[in-house]
């Protein structure tokens, strides 16, 4: 089952050396998460064979325009493409009047259920739930209303012993009852522990997104071993007083957020269009946490749990 | 003096194929006028090294989306970075509010002059004029209200001649009296017959817009005549009646009205998603206009007049 994150844009503010602005995808199982959506997304998806019609959410951080430009027309085309499956938008207050605007103003017709929910950037929320996933928002400091997401796998169900099924003849309702973690009661009177009939599902995997947040420590215990924590690394450590003073965090402060909450890889993003070669931003991080990657427009990041985790 | 159109998208509704949606860029004596200003126009004038600086107005054909939702963005960055010139922007009633929205849910700050102007979509109005060019506006027949644009070279003052300066010594301002089209009276009343002194300045060149509009002749003495003439031709001549149905052109269309209008060159773009091939597209519109091209991003025309004319 896949766990992967496709980078649609990495540049802050401005496109500029080949780097689209803030957008990104996860694919969990085959559905797609959106997570911001800046000028040209929709462009990029098309450009990387992504399927607009695989998205079924769309997560916003924050209402800036590198991060919201392109809402509009991605949504728009889902519409002309054909799109019924309905849509859900989350994102702070204010996401419902620009949407609402560009549509009525441009006169768009959206041939879907289009659900906009606000979240609430002063809490650690749980906004979704499914079969699949729980996606937690929680709040960033920036210098507008601005939220991170987490998105975790589910609880999997215990993988069963096909030995044991043709050992001991068992029926398809006793195999479920044994994949939820029961004991079996053979006709005989015999009892099957759980333990020897299955084998533990691998560990849930889970990516977090914080962009963007001057570097905050309130956000170490929520992303606590996350496997990719993309945070966001807009100036070089030369430049932390620029940082500051914008909201906006270093490399050093990323890796030092992916170190504390010692997470399973750190991407870095959200450059700042002076820097036209990421190597030194890369070597700065890996400097405090080696387990660094550059986010790079295309770039996909698969995590894969090994067999005995 | 440069007079050189760029096509910046050339698709209609969706980005496909590689193409972008509709926007593109005169420049006249290195001046520049942006026409349309679909997703993701920032990006391409970045990728084509076109200074988002030196647009002085930008024209904007109606408010669907695939001709408008490129402007917060591209208004965002020029502010961005560092532009304190003026900024013109010309479009149907509703451009204001969209941008204002824009602007205010994502807390953009503009930070020079940005002039918004409502053109009128029911005459044929002058909107601009400077000592380079005028530039007319005028109605098209859509589904929503919706512009064409004609931008015209200002009359040129007339070429002196070079050696009739040295031979009568002429004064600064009698070299600018002749360039006017005076004649010039010698200190021993002598007088020198303008036709003596300067040669006839070239023609004015001329471009004209249209897009987004059905068949519709009315154009035909607005444009009459034009250097080069954009039309849409969303459809190919098999589709003539869902073009009318969506108040769009066929190649068809765009190639009688050229012919009629006697233009020097038509350039066909808007196409349907469904074409990836233009081929077929071109060879129709030729076989009513020859001298028909095909808008293809990032594509350069030159309109250049030959010495004797």
């Amino acid at each position: 089952m896949i766990f992967e994150l496709t980078i649609l844009g990495c540049s802050s503010a401005i496109p500029i050396h080949n780097r689209f602005m803030s957008s990104q995808v996860l694919n969990v199982h085959g559905r797609l998460f959106l997570i911001d959506c800046a000028e040209g997304t929709q462009i990029r998806l098309a450009e990387y064979k992504i399927s607009k019609n695989k998205i079924e959410n769309i997560l916003i951080s924050h209402l800036h325009g590198d991060h919201i430009f392109g809402l509009p027309g991605l949504i728009g085309s889902m519409s002309m493409l054909g799109r019924t499956k309905p849509l859900d938008v989350y994102g702070p207050e204010g996401i419902e009047s620009f949407l609402n605007n560009a549509f009525e103003i441009s006169e768009s017709f959206i041939g879907f259920e289009l659900n906009i929910h606000v979240v609430r950037h002063s809490k650690y929320t749980k906004i979704i739930e499914n079969e699949k996933v729980i996606v937690y928002s929680f709040p960033l400091k920036h210098r507008i209303a601005a939220v991170g997401y987490k998105i975790v796998e589910k609880d999997r169900l215990r993988n069963i012993n096909p030995e044991m099924i043709e050992k001991y003849n068992l029926s398809y309702n006793q195999i479920q009852a044994a994949k939820y973690g029961n004991d079996i009661n053979l006709t005989g009177g015999e009892v099957l522990k759980n333990a020897d009939l299955t084998f533990s599902p691998k560990r849930k995997r889970s990516f977090a997104y914080c962009s963007d947040t001057i570097y905050d420590e309130s956000i170490v215990p929520v992303v606590k071993k996350v496997d990719l924590l993309y945070h966001e690394a807009t100036y070089m450590e030369h430049l932390k007083d620029k940082a500051k003073e914008r909201f906006h965090s270093t490399t050093v402060d990323a890796a030092k957020i992916a170190q504390q909450a010692e997470v399973g890889k750190l991407i870095i993003g959200h450059y700042s269009s002076r820097y036209k070669d990421l190597n030194a931003l890369l070597q700065e991080a890996k400097g405090v946490f080696e387990r660094t990657e550059l986010a790079i427009d295309g770039k996909r990041f698969t995590v894969k749990i090994p067999d005995n985790e």
